[in-house]
């Protein structure tokens, strides 16, 4: 965590301001900020400190400065990429399995949950997802991208508002995890997918559970495989 | 995420190329980082724009910058205050159900997987908090800080490099839960305690993921009441 005993910038102490603002105001994702001049009058700061604290925040995905237009409550304000530093964990080979470790502690019960939870739009976009991984796979082309948003689909069909914040915990895994089976898991992805995506449809939450269990064992299996 | 499609500055830019060194040069917490020209020449940029990024990084803390003195690496690079951004969610009651639905999947095992790892001296430091959480509860005083460093020595002691990342995720969420149970668990937050450390001393998995358990359902009950 932050060491509180740094201490803190001019710019940092206002960019708490702004937050304490946004918290205030409710600001929603999408809504705009004051401009600055109206900011540094609130806040009593000088605008060029309103600047720096803006993109500091900014920095932090909290806000989103469009050049000409005005600043902007992010979409998913404080969410930034690799919330947990992952980058700098030097050991992949560790990494991968600890991540993998962490997925079976979550993901088993996340699918159940959806499967309890999801209304009818999200089988649609379940479904919808599973049905364009399984052709890109079949065609052989990349399909990272989609089989994260096939997982964080399932996430935000859990209704737990925790739950699609940690999906980039997962997410972060799924390229590792691409890149150390050798993209050989293709049967394997499509079957459990298919299963998983089913039986969140049949609201079956054990089904759910089971599926998403083995989905994660084929997974260790190949990886243990690749690292020997 | 960050929106791919929205543009980067130049700041930000460098602030990458300056990971890439990071990474490249394995740079450890508490090492020093080039200074301001020689990064502007390394990375073939103007002075304020490495500046600007140095910003930028610090507020991701990947860096800390010390006046007068340089910049060095963080102490857990990347990892920020409220790295899932909690703070944005409105409805705290609803966040403090779903994060102890979280901690349901995630603490019995961590417990169960220290008491297989942990390590002699991973073991002291959790009795002695443990000991030094008991002595605050008896005394009526703040545990919040010790009960954290308790829960954060666990994950630790697991030996999964994850697990201790995923730890602020907990952390954020226990001075919620004693604020809403009015700091009213003393005696089985002493007793689940102590079982859950002792289970990790006698490095017997199943008794450390029980204790865990059942630690986590007097904290249910407690919220239950409080919140109806």
């Amino acid at each position: 965590m932050m060491n509180s005993l740094e201490e803190k910038s001019l710019p940092q102490k206002i960019s708490e301001d702004i937050i304490s603002l946004i918290l205030e105001e409710n600001l929603q994702p999408g809504d705009k900020l004051p401009n600055e001049t109206i900011l540094s009058e609130r806040l009593n700061a000088g605008r060029s400190s309103v600047r720096e604290a803006m993109k500091l925040l900014a920095s932090r995905n909290i806000v989103t400065i469009r050049q000409g237009s005005g600043t902007y409550i992010a979409s998913s304000p404080g969410m930034v990429e690799d919330p947990l530093g992952f980058t700098f964990i030097g050991n992949k080979q560790k990494l991968i399995h600890d991540l993998l470790e962490v997925r079976f502690l979550l993901e088993p019960s996340i699918a159940a949950m959806a499967a309890t939870n999801a209304e009818e739009k999200d089988i649609k976009k379940i479904t919808a997802l599973c049905d364009e991984v399984e052709v890109l796979l079949n065609n052989h082309e990349d399909h990272t991208q989609k089989d994260i948003e096939f997982h964080a689909a399932i996430a935000l069909s859990s209704k737990n508002v925790v739950v699609p914040r940690l999906i980039p915990v997962i997410n972060s895994s799924i390229p590792l995890f691409v890149e150390s089976t050798g993209n050989t898991l293709h049967k394997e992805t499509i079957e459990t997918h298919r299963e998983i995506a089913d039986a969140i449809a049949a609201h079956d939450p054990l089904r759910a559970q089971d599926a998403m269990y083995l989905h994660l064992v084929y997974n260790r299996k190949r990886i243990h495989l690749a690292i020997k």
